[in-house]
């Protein structure tokens, strides 16, 4: 299923975009999409049910905001470098193990919703980035297919990112990943058993049109199962909570000088096959 | 005043503790101790009223379980080496600015709850701390004046750290700070008109009696109001937004071989004169 949170920043209503491309009303049946409509099956059932049996009222998409399809996210958790080929373009070593950040949930915007570019950022930067839902709490898990298991859904994510304010400024990446609405999320949630295969997405991104990031998941030097697995031995993973498992190659930060960072104006669009299409435009805060 | 959340985790209700120590109800005045309850002021002078008119019914405090002070939190940003002796304990250079990492507010406990050791950790230390709690929403302010002036009140923290995670694993701290139960935080909220100078406080900690942390936040480099203006141009703070500001002095990582960290039974006492007294058992998880 794809689930989405509809309506005006700071008061979305949940919403499922059927099969057939109709935005369909769940304001009905869940308070939220949340990660307590992902750890409680019935619920989903439910949902599903009621999808199949055509008792969803039509929303009209026309003119509709839609927001992050993840509501009250407890933490966000990045994983950095985890592509060969942006580690190598960035002049980096594979990892020995996962580079682990922290988003602050209220850096979540929606997926076309505006980003501000920070007061005194010469190097804002894009990231397109396969974001993973938490569906079960996740402690000390064992496996990389424990890892999976655990996991309710995925989204498609901006992880936008200072690059001076990442590297040049002391301390942890944290104040380059932070600013306000550097992270776009959706448009949808779709619930792990459409995504058969987290490691065959192709991830895309363009800047004015032009394309900037051709990548695949089966790139990632940490696939999503053994990111899951990782982290639960540091922090427990609640539902609801959100992994970004990385960025491929193609960030600005990448390409020869004078690196192409976002200016004012600009327009970033991310794809990720199923996942559907972001569409931002940069302006400055 | 002196706020407070009592009561079983997870559906603790708002308290007062008044001028007398007396704890009094304020679950029918407030919703909760947070952000919001910070940046009303006209909610704020209503309880100070209330409790002033002897309005609130009286708590039985005997075996009442105290919780975080502060609820809903949006996010828990860490200042790194932020005391000269501490920076200097472990071998570091006062930072030419703040450094900066996250905690989840998942992490976050009551003052006297147990804290869980990691499996597999050797290296789990303490760290006594003022926490400042964000009263207005700040960005990009201009002066420490208009940062201090933008907290809403404070609170006593243990930034409880894995030292192998955080600095031998790769990556940012993060992953050492962000372990189940290392925010233990409260016993009280203090709102910030009776914390005239935020750097003239002790702060001290103890383990299993022994006093190890024996510091002063006047020995911070960049002080509470200097700390909320320079986040202010990261990442926009908002109420109920917790800073942990450092520690002194004392920890186990600054110690001669063999250093002591925490094991399963230790107990692990922090106080700050006028924010209270913190007691935790650790176990392991």
């Amino acid at each position: 299923m794809k689930l989405l949170r509809v309506g005006p920043a700071g008061s979305e209503r949940p919403a499922l975009l059927d099969q057939d491309g109709t935005l369909r009303d769940l304001s009905g049946l869940v308070t939220d999409v949340d990660g307590a409509l992902l750890a409680d099956d019935s619920v989903l059932s439910r949902v599903r049910d009621a999808a199949t049996a055509g008792e969803l009222a039509v929303l009209d998409a026309e003119g509709l905001r839609v927001g992050s399809p993840v509501g009250r996210i407890g933490k966000i958790v990045g994983i950095g470098l985890n592509y060969h080929g942006h580690a190598a373009e960035v002049g980096a070593q594979a990892p020995p193990e996962p580079i682990v950040f922290l988003k602050s949930p209220d850096t979540v915007v929606g997926p076309d919703d505006t980003v501000l570019i920070p007061r005194g950022s010469v190097k804002t930067d894009w990231e397109a980035e396969l974001g993973v839902v938490i569906g079960a709490t996740a402690r000390y898990l064992d496996s990389a297919e424990e890892g999976l298991a655990h996991v309710g859904g995925y989204v498609l994510a901006n992880d936008v990112t200072e690059r001076a304010f990442q590297n040049e400024r002391g301390g942890t990446w944290d104040k380059g990943k932070n600013c306000e609405t550097f992270t776009p999320l959706g448009p949808w949630l779709v619930t792990a058993d459409e995504v058969p295969d987290p490691q065959a997405l192709d991830v895309r991104l363009w800047v004015n049109g032009e394309l900037k990031q051709d990548g695949h998941t089966s790139d990632q030097i940490f696939p999503v199962g053994e990111v899951v697995r990782y982290l639960s031995h540091f922090m427990t993973l609640y539902p609801g909570d959100v992994i970004v498992t990385g960025t491929p190659a193609g960030v600005a930060a990448g390409q020869p000088e004078p690196k192409p960072f976002l200016r004012a104006g600009d327009v970033v669009e991310v794809e990720i096959e199923g996942l559907g299409r972001q569409r931002q435009e940069f302006k400055g805060a």
